[in-house]
């Protein structure tokens, strides 16, 4: 599998096994490039809850070609519908926070219920669609933001254009291109000087093991730093715009996305810095307006925060960073209210973070859900 | 040596060889309590650049200490005195940041200006003298705090009032108590029920191994988090007050920090919860008034981000948790507007952060100094 450009993917079948999908183990970049085989639909589920596939597109892909795997487990059995059904209930719950996890079990359930022939080869149709229309998607994110990463590269006169994020929200959390990093490919590819400044993103380290990695691979200049430094980058000039992306947007512009995410947008407010989060429409919770109050937010094993992964020697292990008896908490998002977010990036064009910059250029899915 | 309570010290004579300073390995804990020696001004020197001690007035107390091992060291000399001189300027250039530093080695240097008998003994009778000082002006910072935890404690029926810190400014940082933990272990020991947020302070940790390390030996309720999660806590009411330490002031009252202290009062000031910072006031620089623009910010090695420390198995090790062509920055410190600090705990009281504020508690250090 290429590791970086047009022809990357996150997610696919197996091209001598079509029974078999296979994804990246994200977990053990960027050490290793590992790939494992999808078998059954619970190894899917498996890889969402133990975070081998994560971001909210990635999700929501997993899971439909997860169902794709239970249609052909149980193919031959009386209950096969029942039994997928059940399959999607289950693949519901693997996550909480993410939407497109609940959208794209849905649109694999309308699948089902119009599928009269081979039901396996219906949802596999439908989950490349899904795949391929998210890379469109990321595609349209990727134009849309290149005129923002234009409009400051005018103003350098050669001089790199700083962008920090958060977490990831790159090829490896969608399809391909990302969504926050897809307006830095399309200005990369175009020749535009780009630096990013990548925030480690404890506790999972999404940006030093995963975005750095394929920041790397696509040979876009970047540079690591702790959670905790970009607010020092932002008062000393050196940050020119701040992009996330978000697991999950209310219709009113509200965003959750990785922990910490909250603390970069006050500081880019501080500092009259512009805060974009780009998204898929799917992201969009037409359903509720205040972020804070109604999106849940994941609470996650301590263990993520207390063992940390990485290479000792030749081997690669986990270091127990705590002594044995130290409580933890560990929340995996924040909500960042729209007020603080400058813009959104969305696949049709950048709006307001507010629910008529939404609803203007999303006026078909609003009016189909609320 | 006793971990918690009255007699702690983190820095003393060797009981049965005075020639010797003895310090804790802070870079251990809390998975090891390893006590080093100091034979050598160098070895203070090194404890100091190599980051086993830590906390603006401990460095100023073991840079205090190694010239009287200089003046040991050199007492047969004919050029004694310029060489401890010497080791003074050098001492001075272990760590940019903290002010303390620069404090503790003048009156050092008054010292060495005004003995004619026993250099050594002198200098030891002052080093003892500062570090009696700085558990004095850390009992004062935690009588006066205290009140401002005993004010929530009133509010809350029982409940116990919800602290976050940043970093370690606990006992660890100084000589007993610390100072943003001296209300803490003050609250505590009179029976207020106290529980403090714990951030893991990225990139060296010093929350989950120091500050959570010494809450545990005192008996004080605490949770780690992630950097990240400070302001999600805030916004759900999960913290009653933030107090961290400063490693220098300026006499306008910003406050440099730990690198993401900036971070924590943007959201304490988004969600109207104060935030305190607690110092001795030999942190203050009087002849500062901007703390963006004329505090040095000390950047460390790239390392310290790289490579996390921690229990494997049997044995502690490091693990490297970036790829090997990962470009890192490390700066160690950010500065706080004075306008985000809601007040300032020092040994005489509590005051605003502003000119007026130090200026009326501390008329005699300003009218000296500027």
């Amino acid at each position: 599998m290429r590791k970086s450009g047009d022809e990357f993917r996150t997610i696919w079948q197996k091209p001598d096994d079509s029974a078999i999908v296979q994804i990246i183990d994200q977990r053990r970049l960027p050490h290793e490039y590992v790939v494992v085989d999808l078998v059954e639909w619970r190894d899917g589920a498996t890889a969402i809850s133990d975070m081998l596939v994560r971001g909210a597109p990635l999700i929501g892909a997993t899971a439909a070609w997860s169902l794709y795997l239970a249609a052909l487990e149980y193919r031959d059995r009386g209950d096969c519908v029942a039994r997928v059904l059940a399959a999607a209930d289950a693949l519901a719950e693997t996550r909480p926070t993410a939407v497109n996890l609940r959208w794209a079990l849905e649109r694999m359930r309308v699948v089902i219920a119009n599928t009269d022939g081979d039901l396996a080869a219906s949802l596999a149709a439908e989950a490349a669609r899904i795949c391929e229309e998210d890379v469109e998607i990321s595609r349209g994110i990727g134009r849309h933001g290149l005129t923002l990463i234009e409009e400051f590269a005018a103003r350098k006169s050669g001089e790199p254009v700083n962008i920090l994020t958060h977490c990831n929200a790159g090829s490896l959390a969608t399809i391909n291109y990302g969504t926050a990093t897809a307006p830095v490919y399309f200005a990369h590819a175009k020749g535009i000087p780009v630096h990013v400044w990548v925030d480690e993103t404890r506790p999972r380290n999404q940006g030093s093991q995963l975005t750095a990695w394929e920041l790397a691979e696509n040979g876009v200049p970047h540079t690591l730093v702790v959670d905790n430094a970009g607010g020092h980058l932002m008062q000393h000039g050196l940050v020119d715009i701040c992009i996330t992306g978000t697991d999950r947007t209310t219709r009113t512009g509200d965003v959750a996305n990785k922990i910490g995410t909250y603390l970069k947008a006050l500081a880019a407010r501080d500092n009259g810095i512009p805060f974009y989060v780009a998204l898929p429409s799917t992201t969009i919770d037409w359903t509720i307006a205040d972020g804070l109050r109604d999106i849940p937010i994941e609470e996650r094993d301590p263990d993520e925060v207390r063992k940390v992964y990485g290479r000792s020697g030749d081997g690669l292990c986990f270091v127990d960073t705590l002594a044995s008896d130290t409580a933890v908490s560990n929340y995996a998002f924040d909500v960042t209210p729209a007020r603080l977010v400058t813009g959104l990036i969305t696949e049709r064009g950048i709006c307001d973070a507010s629910e008529e910059g939404l609803s203007d250029l999303f006026p078909d899915a609003r009016a189909t859900t609320i």
